[in-house]
């Protein structure tokens, strides 16, 4: 077999074999095929497209590519959920402990971040002490004890999607739908758990622009999911303004606790008891309005907060953190940021928040940058909201003054003001089952 | 500027501008831009075209990545000649001198082979002593004194498109018109000649397999050479069977020897007179019929041969050799091929009888390989020949035995039969001005 034929194959518009799909992704994965054939493949895939089955089969083989994390051990209720991406998400951070508080086991591995802000595993290293790599004992110790536990990803999880996705990031190949759902679903077959949820956004802050491009995607994953038996649903919602009202790592820690501990953003409280309802949907077998009863209960007792806290305390943690957020990691410096008009903010446009909050600090620009956890964006206004000119719409955090003015006249390119009220997209725009 | 963002436009189908195809074909050539994004764009460009204007702008691009020769010294008759590849293709060695002797200016610059048989400096090579290496003042003494020379392509004539090539042939995508006619041209334009006569092949052993590509990549590289103020002419030309009777470095120019002493393939002599006849009639300005009697006078009176020996001689080659062709390096062995059936020869695949060439020893399969100048193939027989079962129907010449009966069986599976006489096309399909 050679990658030059199966590129002459694609490029003509044909469907490649479960051979030449996986000849291709393991060639990718050891090197023996050089960045320069895999780059046109891709770019061929990208333009000629792939059916359903061949999707199905390079998910396989991506899932194949490296380590399969076996959770048979932790039984049928394992839940796993991916967000496709977002400014200010820390979806994570509420729903799992709210799903493991309804007896969901979420033993999950999640990636750092290379974007605007840091992954979840950076989110939870501004909380002192929390060790995000843990032996695979002391993980499962951890995983039985409480029903949660998050750590770094493992060297070895479908190395064939790390090498794909790093060329398609320099080739202009991310936007395909087959190689999308591919690679987000090859990690999250390998990652083991019999449940997936999936938080697919569209917006100026997503990969899909449209919520028809959202829930195509989308549907595309949760047949891949059903396919290689996996319960699978997908949420679309909108990200065209950043979730919740805090960008950045210990910033969106605090917000996480707030609403564990019932306040918070009702619309992030509600996005998060969606998705863990769906979670507890899937993973127990119940109706929707039982799960989203379980959920909210969950929330609104506190034992959701109390799971937090055990986890975080788990793998060391300072659990009085927890309870006093103010001792979380804090940016020196902080700079007010005024509306320039007065009326409604018509946008606040979430990529360009997400890339003041890199020049704050808050997010790596490179594999190698070292974040300030403490540096980020709170947001007193958003899209919809009236304001007076002189009004603060937001506060920026960093660890010195030029950060902070390099990083104001960038947030204020991204909100953009109105004389009338807009009407704003619902935060869900549809579940997909 | 970024090449991101260029592949990004060429994937949705924009034009190019000519500051985003200049910095693709600097960068390429200066190995600025790296070799996966370069590909990405070449298959962008191959599934999503190019309009004439950017193929326009890639081939002075690619024209002006490197030493541009300048021949304005010789004045306006200045001549060059570009064949697409072939089979057997000897006519170069005839055309030029025939040419040479109407008063054109033949000052090429000629490629190595990288494939079924050596290039024109190789089959050169051939006649001991000629050199193919000369300085700048030989070359041009030369020129001046017998109107023609013909040496090896100096170092940086194009460069850029010496990459793009060693890119595209790994990377499945050669067969675009706008890179194929680029990268012709921009050669050709870089090489200085006034007049360019392209030889553009169509069937199994050239790129284009069918007459209407062949036309089309012609028409291309016509507007090409007349928007950069040059005389272009293309000939379409069959390759479904190898040109001439001899395939191989010495066995060629042996060939070459024939036609230009009044001998030979009619066929060969046909394509010959009609390339030097468009020569002529570009170069000096002539009508087809005045141009066609002056190079068919040429060949006949024995001029062009005399032409040709005065050529080889100032180059240092053995004029001897030259009226006594069977001095020329010849390969120990040989193996006549019998035909397996008795009727017609229906088709004799050019591009097998090529590859068969190669397990001879007389292309190169890499740029390190070796020539064995003596190896080859003579064809007694050629498609719509009558057959008498276990007639010799070729000669395979080759340095040992193995070699001879690798090649034997590859050349049997280039030969069909059939029981009936076949139209055969015609080896000329259209000339287009």
């Amino acid at each position: 077999m050679r990658i030059y034929d199966i590129i002459e194959k694609k490029k003509r518009s044909e469907a490649l074999s479960e051979a030449e799909i996986r000849y291709f992704a393991n060639g990718v994965s050891n090197g023996e095929i050089p960045d320069y054939q895999a780059a046109a493949l891709l770019m061929a895939i990208c333009l000629r497209g792939m059916n359903e089955e061949e999707t199905f089969l390079l998910t396989a083989a991506i899932a194949e590519s490296g380590e399969q994390i076996d959770l048979s051990a932790f039984g049928e209720h394992t839940a796993d959920k991916h967000s496709s991406g977002g400014v200010g998400d820390k979806t994570t951070l509420i729903l799992a402990p709210i799903a493991a508080s309804c007896g969901v086991i979420m033993a999950k591995m999640s990636g750092r971040g290379l974007g605007h802000t840091g992954g979840t595993v950076d989110k939870l290293e501004s909380i002192p002490g929390y060790r995000t790599t843990l032996s695979p004992e002391e993980f499962c110790a951890l995983v039985k004890k409480n029903g949660i536990a998050v750590i770094g990803q493992s060297g070895n999880l479908a190395p064939a999607d790390k090498k794909l996705y790093a060329l398609r990031d320099v080739t202009a190949t991310i936007d395909s739908i087959p190689l999308i759902a591919s690679s987000i679903m090859g990690k999250k077959l390998a990652a083991g758990s019999k449940t997936i949820v999936l938080d697919v956004k569209y917006g100026s802050g997503g990969f899909m622009k449209t919520p028809e491009q959202a829930t195509a995607l989308a549907e595309t994953m949760v047949r891949i999911g059903k396919k290689y038996g996996r319960r699978v649903a997908a949420l679309i919602t909108n990200m065209d303004v950043p979730l919740g009202n805090a960008v950045g790592n210990a910033l969106e820690i605090k917000e996480a606790i707030e609403i564990l501990q019932g306040g918070g953003c009702p619309a992030l409280r509600t996005l998060c008891l969606s998705l863990a309802g769906t979670i507890v949907r899937l993973s127990l077998g119940l109706s929707e309005e039982e799960a989203m009863r379980r959920v909210t209960e969950a929330l609104d007792s506190g034992k959701a907060f109390e799971t937090f806290c055990r986890w975080v305390g788990g793998q060391g943690g300072d659990v009085s953190v927890c309870k006093n957020p103010d001792m979380l990691p804090k940016a020196p410096f902080s700079l007010d940021v005024k509306a320039e008009k007065s009326g409604y903010i018509f946008r606040m446009n979430a990529e360009l928040v997400g890339e003041s909050c890199v020049l704050l600090g808050a997010g790596r620009q490179t594999k190698e940058d070292v974040l300030d956890l403490g540096a980020g964006i709170i947001l007193h206004k958003k899209a919809g909201d009236t304001v007076t000119k002189g009004d603060c719409i937001a506060t920026l955090y960093a660890s010195d003054q030029a950060r902070l003015e390099n990083a104001r006249s960038l947030f204020l390119s991204a909100v953009t003001y109105a004389e009338e009220p807009q009407k704003m997209q619902p935060l869900i725009y549809k579940i997909i089952t």
